[in-house]
């Protein structure tokens, strides 16, 4: 039978095609990916293409000719206009003669799509998973098949798939779908080699789960698998809390107590799966319609998800029981999506430089870069990740908690009356404060009294205080200055930023000596790390900051740069992603691609234990020292 | 650096060998495969091979010169002497010049023993699991490798083993197993791929289990995996049997009861557990050293086995759920061997034809044979596959559980007390009987009374009667027999094979009329199978009869040839293979190639669906006719 000359656009893949095959038979043979649920039924038009000449023209009646005509399933599915405008069905589409066919963005199977989160970028979509609709030939006396092996049948005819293995409990739901459905099913594709779900009938939902479990929040993102889109999400405490705010009493916990890694566990679960009801109830969908999930978290919160022991993070050489990304079955960990789903967990770097931190990294994409950028990550420790397309190396660095709020004398946690964000005037040394809850400051009567300080204010207070000249360069209170504000105590002196009656404490909110050298001890365990970062890598300067997680979404940039806590660099070339290690999750949940990226760099980002430079403690001591105060005034 | 001519033999593989590799990296290089459990470190010594010069001499003092002279680790595990007959281990001894490389039998990775099982066949060991023993490099501060990214290092480089897989039980293990074993770990390996236990030290352990689930009887075959001998055995009733005897009554329970399923499974992982845990106590490991398993039973045994619902089997068109093997997690089932343990179920072949069959035909292998081979397996049905290495056959007759002693006036299972086999003199019509449970025939004085009459003695009866002119070819009893033993009743009449005295019940044990027409419809279904299937073959005679199952352990060859149960051949071309069916089950354990050959072959088997051939009826009553006495009397 005569041969006729088949072009793909955009893709360009040409061959010749034996008239009488199908668009769809003729895209198989060239390696051109379609998108199709019903497998060639004409049932779900998602393999949508528009018909051209072989010259590329739609207009010519001759492209027209060289194809069958339209069936009376395509004219329902595409309607009367588009069949006008040359779209057709490729399963339903015959080639009688040479043509091109051009593939719309949507029928291509992997293709970008604007996301609608936060953060709106470009994703590609690439699942792990897909539905497939299939039509199975009903069973009958002397032909003896198993409904696996029809089912396998299908698979093998209408879409090319051999050799795939099925999941014990989607097997076991076969023969019931089969027949309640007609013998029309529709099965869930892991990988393009496992089946992990089967459903009666038609069955298009399919959802994925992005979770990133943090030592203080976690927080789950329900995706649409086909479009990308986030349509859910769900955050709440980490309930380990009970067992110890950070992540080291947690990590004592399972070695105090034998069934201290169960507990974590067991609480861990409880609450994932509550956010699992929670999500699937915002989408009305029902668990079981999760049909793939990744996970990402500092490298503690990442081994007690995987039941790993954490206990040797806790102390030197902090080795991880695992780096590399790990895929486990939801049904074994008891999380309650689609139990034969595969859950993801993505790699970690190394000891402290967890998933999240790889999430952050394949989010942000600086290997992608020519830019030299610095990626910081600061929880109860600062991560640290610099490079560009060339190189990429990575540390971690004792901050301590003082960014959080923690080990400060009026310190809290950026919850309601935390005063956010500080003015000093650097005259009157006269201040203005906000606190959570109101926009109003200080001097416009908030209704919200202050109840506390949060990290974000502390490095306020701390810049706004060398700028006002109350603290010197080194952290010391400044003698002798004769304001209302300044106390010098026997033990200690503070600077009031509250007084009594703007607080809901009944006493003065202050700033004390010891607070400024928690900060210090902070900014020079971050900034040494970056600076010896950048000898390593042999640079003078960074092009980019990027600060990851919420802390970043609060800080003031310039008040940041000029109490030093990260290298010079432009206030303009200062980012904050908000949650980027959970839109790691998401891109590495809706694109298969972006797994092998995060275990490929996970690999090549090279980890520097700053411990072993011999001058470290040098650097640290230089580092916690702040930026000269004239060079604050330029700014 | 000079490279060397290296030959391994009996392999024959040859290459050029850089001078200082060890004959192991040769080996891998030049596509041998060497036993290692140790992978390089001169502990285990299974790498074992004997150096001789180029030409295959070990005398000339050349070939000692081309290697590096032995170590004390060597000497220690091969002992002086091996060493002056040209002994080295693979992984000690560098290529210092042209040498042959003779690899003894133990070595090589594949090789076949005797296994020291009943039916002594010689199996080639080829099993999925193999354990390796690692010494992996202890962790340093700067060198931020995961406990599992030490291990695949080692695996990699000692092993040439990559992106191998880790269940994350035997991950969640591996921390306590590294740091107790001074960083000495055993891995187990399957197939290749996946890491599924982790022991710390050297643990040399590995077992399997061979499990037959039968709708009667469960039978497990421990074996040792490096020598492929059985070394404990155990069986039991199946404890469904209190949901009903035969398969069909436990189908009807599944469809009849919505918790059917699970009671049928419970009760059987239950009785399964025990067998576990009694093979193990008589070998003396623990449970978790089973680290493989395969399974076999009947189509109905299979499904529950793995929770796929059984219903569809016992209606028309008889369509089971998975024909295909299917590998599942021990942990997933509740197995109690290794959690992460593989479990592999045979093939089955179609409705009523199951993975038994499958297990009966590669333990039989007729599909490498030229002799026409009838196996026939007789439960409460009967299967047959009739072939050689041309083409095979299959099909599924209603023989009805009469050869079971069911359906049988006095039928009884063959327990203690059951008649077993009977003698009648042609011309007196005295009749001699022997009970299971004591070697005496009834004229001798035997201890033990009967109680009943079992399959195998409802054979000897029949033919014993038809000999004895007692039955006619159709099988009417011949009237007016004057004989004490013949009894004419109203309802029907029947022949006394022991008196009231000989039994334990106070009456007489006979075989009546419908007795007989029992036994006539059974073996019409089983001869007129047989005869549609050579039929389908268009061959007139077969060479071979195989009877597998305990049935054919204990029934009279020639009684049933005489009674025409099967196509006629000479009685020495009968053979009984006891539990073929088990055995089958324990080649696919200790050998992969046997899975594989399970797979292929239950698909090649042609099931022919006996009741859609249109002379069925025919065939079936023109079965049931007794063989001519003449032919009887010639015999």
């Amino acid at each position: 039978m005569a041969k006729h000359s088949v072009i793909f656009q955009p893709a360009g893949n040409r061959g010749n095609i034996q008239e009488g095959k199908t668009i769809m038979e003729a895209a198989r043979k060239l390696g051109v990916g379609l998108q199709s649920t019903c497998g060639g039924h004409q049932t779900c038009g998602k393999c949508k293409v528009k018909v051209l000449d072989q010259h590329g023209y739609y207009k010519s009646k001759k492209g027209q000719e060289k194809v069958s005509p339209p069936t009376e399933k395509e004219k329902g599915l595409l309607g009367e206009d588009a069949i006008s405008e040359g779209y057709r069905l490729a399963c339903a589409t015959q080639v009688l003669g040479a043509l091109t066919v051009e593939v719309p963005p949507e029928t291509q199977v992997s293709h970008e799509v604007i996301s609608k989160t936060a953060i709106q970028k470009a994703v590609t979509l690439k699942p792990a998973v897909r539905k497939l609709y299939l039509e199975v030939p009903k069973p009958q006396l002397g032909h003896s098949q198993g409904d696996w092996e029809r089912v396998s049948g299908v698979l093998k005819e209408h879409f090319a798939l051999k050799d795939l293995t099925i999941d014990h409990e989607a097997l076991a739901a076969l023969p019931k779908a089969l027949r309640s459905g007609n013998w029309k099913v529709t099965l869930t594709l892991f990988m393009e080699k496992r089946v992990i779900r089967i459903e009666s009938g038609l069955a298009e939902k399919a959802f994925g789960l992005a979770l990133d479990v943090g030592t203080t929040t976690l927080a789950g993102y329900l995706c649409d698998l086909p479009t990308g889109e986030v349509v859910a999400t769900e955050a709440r405490s980490n309930p380990q809390i009970s067992y110890g705010e950070d992540v080291i009493s947690r990590i004592t916990r399972t070695i105090r107590n034998q069934e201290g890694l169960n507990e974590l566990r067991s609480c861990l679960f409880d609450s994932l799966n509550e956010l699992v009801q929670a999500v699937s109830q915002e989408a009305n969908i029902a668990g079981e319609d999760i049909i793939d999930a990744t996970i990402v978290g500092n490298t503690a919160m990442h081994h007690i998800f995987l039941n790993l022991d954490p206990q040797h993070l806790g102390s030197s050489p902090f080795t991880p029981v695992l780096q590399s990304p790990m895929d486990i079955n939801a049904r074994d960990f008891g999380l309650s999506i689609c139990p034969g789903a595969n859950v993801h967990a993505l790699p970690v770097e190394a000891g402290f430089v967890g998933a999240d931190n790889v999430a952050v990294v394949i989010a942000e994409e600086p290997y992608n870069q020519d830019d030299m950028m610095l990626v910081i990550d600061v929880g109860t420790n600062g991560e640290l990740v610099l490079g560009n397309r060339k190189k990429l190396v990575s540390a971690s660095c004792a901050t301590g908690p003082a960014f959080e709020g923690a080990h400060i004398k009026f310190g809290m946690r950026a919850a309601r009356g935390a005063i956010e964000s500080i003015k000093i005037d650097p005259d009157s040394r006269e201040v203005r404060f906000k606190v959570v809850g109101d926009d109003r400051w200080s001097d416009q009567a908030p209704a919200v009294k202050a109840t506390g300080i949060c990290g974000s204010a502390i490095i306020d207070a701390t810049a706004e205080m060398l700028h006002a000249g109350i603290i010197n360069r080194r952290g010391a209170f400044i003698k002798n200055i004769s304001n209302p504000r300044m106390l010098y105590n026997k033990k200690e002196a503070e600077f009031v930023i509250a007084w009594a009656d703007e607080t809901d404490l009944g006493r003065d909110i202050t700033v004390c000596q010891n607070d400024i050298r928690s900060m210090q001890l902070g900014k020079g365990a971050l900034l040494s790390g970056a600076n010896l970062l950048m000898r390593q890598l042999d640079i003078e300067n960074v092009d980019k900051v990027i600060l990851a997680g919420s802390f970043g979404l609060h800080i003031d940039r310039q008040n940041a740069l000029d109490m030093g806590l990260f290298p010079d660099v432009d206030a303009e070339a200062v980012y904050s992603t908000g949650n980027a290690a959970g839109e790691g999750a998401r891109l590495a949940l809706v694109n298969t691609d972006k797994r092998r990226e995060a275990a490929d760099i996970a690999r090549r980002i090279e980890y520097m234990e700053l411990s072993l430079e011999s001058d470290f403690q040098t650097e640290f001591v230089r580092a916690m020292i702040f930026p000269a105060p004239q060079k604050v005034g330029e700014k």
